[in-house]
């Protein structure tokens, strides 16, 4: 079974990589843009009886840190 | 509006990001884990009038790379 892990950055949580990247974005002439926030998106291929409490022991854990991060597990 | 631009790598590209997550998910004891893959997910606020290709022209020139890369827009 495949299992997207979204983690993204809370709000608030400073994103100096967002930054830079919206700043490279204007610098290539890129206008309207108002915010970049980049966080990571971790792609697993685990076993079908997986439960969704194993899944979210392995993003509490290991995928995300809880502290200034949030995530969102998506089975496809 | 927000935008989610999903980059992951190509299929066959290798990925020692994603082998040292496997590795600390077996390490903790996850079983049942067959391959991990880590790619980026950004988050964009732009401009409502921007254009499927201003978007797409993102990814290519700076989001994206795109000879190891895939890359998928989503409006959200």
């Amino acid at each position: 079974m495949k299992v997207r892990v979204h983690v993204s950055l809370k709000p608030g949580v400073l994103d100096p990589q967002g930054r830079a990247v919206h700043h490279a974005l204007e610098g290539l002439g890129f206008t309207g843009v108002q915010d970049v926030r980049v966080g990571r998106l971790i792609e697993l291929e685990v076993a079908d009886d997986t439960t969704d409490a194993t899944l979210d022991d392995m993003c509490r854990r290991l995928l995300a840190n809880g502290v200034v991060e949030n995530y969102r597990v998506e089975r496809v």
